[in-house]
């Protein structure tokens, strides 16, 4: 990996959307459709978005909060803020230095990556980039088509040094489609993520796909495999967040992947509060998919988030200005979550709950 | 008709969306506007669209779907799945192949194909074409100003060996008017649909349009005339809908016909729910007007309908590439449907109800 | 005035908002903007199109309507339809024939037309137009300042032959202003409708336009001065229905003066209800505002509305045919209701009511 | 200052809309952007608007408004109109005049002018040009940063004869960034408002802007401190009503600073009725931010606001014309709010409230 220079910022960034817009000269239209688009009409990728806008947020002022911070302990591991970046596939379509120079950006902001299992660059270099600038990043998992080549990837991240593990089920289909360029490939898998071929009359989902993608029972039987916490990510409905904790998973997360796998699914900030309820704290509850500012990451703390994951915005630096584009839409971020809090009255994350939301805008 | 071939799909076609953009191009704007425009200021087209967008999906992850179907029993007929074309009058228009295409399409998806009375192809030619590929298509009937000329046009169609009939009561009145090309006709009727001429300062409506129109008490009569199943299509309020099932109907289809008649009536998806509530299971309800995608499909099944009727989207692939475009559409909508099934963890349609559904979008 | 033609109709005319594009081009931009505009920032106008477009019709098929019709008896006359024109100022601005054409028109058709008392033709001329092809035209009222002046004016329509009279109250601040060319006045009036001069230190508002307006008193007055009926036009309050006919009106009409006065007032179709559940059937109230077709003529009768009061739509036939685009503007609009009322299974008016609308659009 | 001309009015102003338009073609972009972004999405900026354009005004014809005006008293100040002008800052941005211009415009006019802590005249000069056409002006407070120097610059207003103090607090941190032309500097105080270098691993803002942002503990020094009545502004939580009357505050503005800087904080006028009912009467509350018309102004009142604050509409006349155009403004909405009282049958203030409101538009 190239050496990031601090001189390769664009010029005139105040917020992650002028990476956007800064990104989107970078990239061949095709990457950046596929990294931009939703799925079928894009009506998730506008609920999600409609969500977070029809969220406000209540200013409490005169409140002390010198010595404010944003601190959290998640899973066994101290983090610096909640903002954790997305597991996003292939990363070396949008800049030479790949999920490396994400893991380095997320380490030195001490904050969390998921690594992909589609990361297009080994396990263990990401995690070495990685504890160069700070802690091991952690693993996000795709379930492999059966049990044993899953199990021998979760090992694998394992002795690698990723300290938690989480399974994705909200995309056992794979709906967004790309021609990968030749030298980017999902380097970490035995083989790849195909569908079986379906027996005669039989159907291309049901007995194709469907046949490959993970069951309760391989989830409770996953549970039992691994030493480190195992968190489930893709849950929408309350009796499958119960499910999953009965089933000893440690954290769940609301997602409904960027609105980018079924089209009309509803918005994860919207399905966060029903999920809350049943939860009841009985594990952290993580919210994925439309988080594109700090007043976002706000928004769904004080619904009851513990942490969100950021997913386009970080590609956005990542296509920009790599390693060093990472780090500053964190901090970035991180910067409109602190002011937020600090014009909200809170003081740390424990502080920000309902009686600092406001009503809808 | 000329035999249809599976090099001339337009390239690059993933949904059906992609064959409306290309039919535009084929089609002359007069026939074009016909076939797209909604009736008056165009509220009920928009309507159907925000009804449907507004519904959302619930994926309902680690379920297994392996030997999923989408088949079902109808009227005494067995389908492969529930995307029924909508009867849809003068095809060739569109295509020089006509219904006869779409015939053949719908049966070779192992659906059915509703068959207008309007059509521009004999009765007997289209199910002789339907019968190639699989089984007889479905007879649609317009009240034809009077019972015997009726009677001898549905004695007709149970010669040719139409299955199934339905009445069509949300159009009495033509709305949408064009100028037909000389060589398409509405070859199968014994005169046009026309007005009858109002007596002296008679209303061309009430005394016109309307004394051509069938009643309630013309519907008792057809059904006892008619040994096949009868279905009611242009149902939008439960008292309607209980009074056509007290006369013998055996299946009602909620519909505002697609937008074209009366704008301002409501979203047939938004009329759906009291309709079924009233008809508690006493006969099947269909779904027409507004769908366009698998997950629409997925929307009307979710809230209670047991088979939808397709429209406008066949005739965009029927336009582009005659049957194989039909049969593609119909192929792209019913894969729509499996995967939102699939991701719902729906395995057969009988698994599709309230709790697959979430919150409004 | 010169003699209407039949074959000055524009040409591909299907509705009145055909007309309205013709007439964009015939009239000079600044009476075009005066005609089209609301006040401010337009809400009002735009709420009205929203509450029509967000009422919906609901279909009732078979339902025999044979015989069917639109007539009704209002203040004593007997009407073909419930379509009038509303009193629209200065129509010579217009059309060269001016009110002669729209009263010939109405009269034509067997409606009424209100005659404003901004005729830019003599009251008499305008009766005698109306009496060549129909019946007298009926009489709107501005306050003329002071009791005396209004009051012969009054005498004056009543010596004409204007058999129901409505004193508008909802634009006592003449707001709209436009430089009349020479040629058009208001040729009925004593003295120009000006606001006092305000004392010093007064206010122009309070102590001079408003100084000139008239109060329940001059209401009162009036009422005790005129034999035939008298509407109150500009009604929005229930406690102000209740005041007017405690005061003997024997009309009202909800009205918001179709945007153009008081920006921010509600839509006259949203506080129709109220007033109608308060007036409780005492006298007929009519709705003036945002009727756009014949379908929303049938949203506001089906909401318990007598009849409604066309506005900017028959000003589009008169600038783009005279006589005959007005008259042909009401055919359009007798025929859309006649239409609804036969798709929506009501044979009379009597039979529009709550039970024929369906749920929000 | 130079001599304001009355010539030098723009052509055809109607509403302070137009003098937007104006000023839009005077002020260099970056000036202009300074002036009309809200920060963020624009969220709030929006919701501003989206809040003033629901609510409706209910016109209540035939009510004798003769001799009404629009007095009040507030802070022991006579007042001819309740349109204060907001504290803005470096007003000599907008035009070489500056806060003198604003502040003769505002007296002549009879209404108040809050002097930015941030202006760009002496707070003795901007006093004199007041009084040279009527009374003094009023002084708003941004915290110094500690309390010593927040005190001089009280007692400095004080002894500039400035008779009410506002406490800003909804802008403790600053957002929008402006890089000052040498000429336009902060006059009146003694340092830049800047930020505490943090310590070392100290946020910039726990530990920066926000120790030197007031706390509840200073505001209860201060009122101890001051003479004068101390208003509070930027209140949008019915709890911080509270304390802030707990500890002496003689008035409340409701305020999201304009939109400008908290983004996804609620529109001012959706969180006034809770802020009203929980205040009942104990001191008066004004309401900032979305104002743009004489009918905003009037929904304010009628929902309980007892005065409000004018932001960037009086920057466009004083863009456009100095002080004419500030005084032009406020005569347009001060015009706009008499002819919605006298539409509305209100003849004083105190004739507005919720009665005079009407439904959702």
């Amino acid at each position: 990996m190239s050496e990031p220079r601090l001189d390769s910022l664009p010029a005139a960034i105040e917020t992650a959307g002028d990476y956007e817009a800064h990104a989107a000269t970078r990239l061949d239209p095709v990457a950046w459709r596929y990294l931009q688009d939703g799925s079928g009409k894009g009506l998730t990728l506008a609920a999600n978005r409609r969500a977070f806008e029809a969220a406000s947020l209540l200013p409490r002022p005169l409140v002390d909060v010198r010595g404010g911070h944003t601190r959290l302990n998640l899973f066994g591991q101290t983090l610096a803020h909640p903002i954790m970046l997305a597991p996003i596939a292939y990363q070396r379509l949008f800049h030479a230095d790949g999920e490396c120079a994400s893991a380095m950006a997320a380490a030195a902001q001490g904050g969390a990556f998921w690594v992909s299992s589609l990361a297009s660059q080994t396990l263990e270099s990401i995690a070495d980039a990685s504890r160069q600038t700070g802690d091991a990043p952690w693993f996000q998992l795709y379930w492999q088509g059966e049990r044993a080549s899953t199990l021998r990837l979760t090992r694998r991240a394992e002795a690698a040094g990723y300290p938690v593990l989480m399974l994705t089920v909200d995309a056992p289909v794979k709906l967004a489609t790309l021609q990968l360029p030749g030298a980017v490939q999902a380097v970490n898998l035995e083989r790849p993520l195909t569908a079986d071929p379906p027996p005669p009359n039989g159907s291309p989902v049901f007995d194709g796909w469907m046949a490959r993608a993970p069951t309760w029972d391989d989830l409770a039987w996953l549970r039992d495999q691994l030493r480190q916490p195992l968190i489930l990510k893709g849950i929408l409905h309350p009796d499958d967040a119960e499910h999953a904790i009965r089933l000893g998973c440690d954290g769940l997360v609301v997602s409904n992947h960027g609105g980018r796998v079924l089209d009309g699914a509803p918005a994860s900030l919207d399905a966060l509060p029903e999920i809350l309820a049943r939860v009841a704290g009985r594990v952290p509850v993580l919210l994925d998919s439309g988080i594109r500012d700090g007043r976002d990451v706000f928004k769904a703390l004080s619904l009851g988030a513990s942490a969100v994951l950021l997913g386009r915005p970080y590609i956005w630096g990542l296509t920009s200005a790599g390693a060093i584009g990472v780090a500053h839409v964190i901090r970035l971020l991180r910067d409109e979550l602190e002011m937020s809090m600090a014009l909200c009255g809170c003081k740390t994350l424990a502080d920000l709950n309902m009686s600092q939301r406001g009503h809808a805008a």
